[in-house]
């Protein structure tokens, strides 16, 4: 798998518009990659229980997209297979008024994963420039200096020790429709409906330059972005799961050591009392 | 008052033993500044409420020092007249387990205030710069980094919205001898003595030296460093009112008026029902 091909890099050329959501890689259909999704989440969990036993890394998967795009359901295929006691998952909604009476990182950065675990935001930091570059209320250098303190943060996460993996889940506009249509039909879908998801649809095209600038801005080399084609839920997760373990297979990982010198351990179990 | 004799600015040439911990300015007794005292925590305490009323801006106060420098007294002296609501001072000691989990600006940034409040920090990010500085234990790049972190959280904390003072307290090693023999020798002082403070003394010359690297890695015009001869309480106390008083005077500080059309009180009292 290589995961390359969707790191968003040549930034300046990027257009969401040339990018295809129904992309699907060399597979065609949701059996080719199955057993490879399976052997994917198993590995995950290998390599999260090193990250954890180690307490050196830490892993921050931030996960960005329109709505009905696939964030929470994504969190849920990718990482329901991993012990839940080192995964903390975040979901950023609207600020409360503390949050909104502190700068716009204060409540992210609380949320940062301590070393040994994983944490994925289900929207992020990046809610706070893109809903003012497509609604108004900043000024452009107020937003330019966000996307400046962004940059700081993140490098500065990750040089620390916090490895970012962003992800971008690129859904067409047809398919979100027929999403949104899914909600309203089934009862047990009924709950994920926002009559506002209908009115921020409105602003499709501007969301799609507000992130286009976003990826301009944000996509460092220290953490960088990935679009998602996020059309195929099969291919989404494969996708993401692909990334993730790479992601993690590229760190030095290992199990520690014991750190006393090995004790005797017949002493123990001996009858000498 | 001229506040601006104390600001750490050309911080090339920053020497410690060439600035005095007996200075008292143009003033020779306590008397002669105890009207002048009282009369700035007054001002104070008028300033915060318009701060807490307007809800625009926020201050923060760091204040370092070597151990016994005067921390606490500045705190309990400075602030002892105003609206605890709006108030909020945080003591940064050895951090946690959870807290070195993190990156270490992770707990201080969590502390930092809100807008309307005034937040006092006694000791900060700057005892992790200092500690390893002193007794080893991060790389010099690690330290620049650190500073660079430092620079670049405070700036943006200071566009955000809150302003910055930063202040050293100056006290000579004899004065610190002789406050560590009275937590020893009075009874009511006996809480305050740590036998890690005599150890520390051991490095007097090192903190000094660390803390003139702060200055110069650090005292940034958005958020400069003031030093504060401290050998002389009352001048410590009357010094640092005035630089807090003149600071939140050089905001726009003024109470909101109603956003409401002023309603006819008089209907409220009026005997129609």
């Amino acid at each position: 798998m290589d995961i390359k091909r969707y790191m968003i890099k040549d930034t300046k050329e990027i257009r969401l518009n040339k990018l295809d959501p129904d992309d699907t890689g060399v597979f065609k259909s949701k059996k080719e990659v199955e057993a490879k999704t399976e052997e994917l989440k198993a590995r995950l969990a290998e390599l999260q229980d090193i990250l954890f036993a180690q307490k050196k890394h830490s892993l921050l998967v931030i996960l960005q997209g329109m709505d009905s795009s696939g964030k929470d359901g994504t969190v849920k295929h990718i990482f329901s297979g991993i012990n839940p006691q080192g995964f903390i998952v975040t979901s950023f909604k609207k600020p409360s008024l503390e949050e909104e009476a502190h700068d716009f990182l204060w409540r992210v950065h609380q949320k940062t994963p301590p070393k040994g675990y994983i944490s994925a935001f289900n929207r992020s930091q990046y809610e706070d420039v893109l809903v003012p570059r497509v609604h108004g209320g900043l000024k452009k250098d107020d937003l330019k200096r966000r996307f400046r303190y962004i940059r700081q943060f993140e490098e500065m996460l990750v040089e620390e020790g916090t490895t970012i993996i962003k992800l971008f889940l690129h859904i067409s506009k047809e398919k979100q429709l027929k999403k949104i249509k899914e909600r309203l039909e089934d009862p047990k879908k009924h709950w994920k409906f926002d009559a506002s998801d209908l009115q921020e649809r409105e602003y499709w095209d501007d969301y799609q330059g507000a992130y286009e600038d976003v990826f301009k801005e944000t996509s460092i080399d220290k953490a960088p972005w990935y679009w998602i084609p996020a059309n195929h839920q099969w291919y989404r997760n494969y996708l993401t799961l692909s990334i993730v373990v790479k992601t993690l297979e590229s760190l030095d990982l290992s199990y520690p050591k014991l750190n006393t010198p090995t004790p005797d351990i017949s002493e123990l179990i001996s009858p000498r009392h």
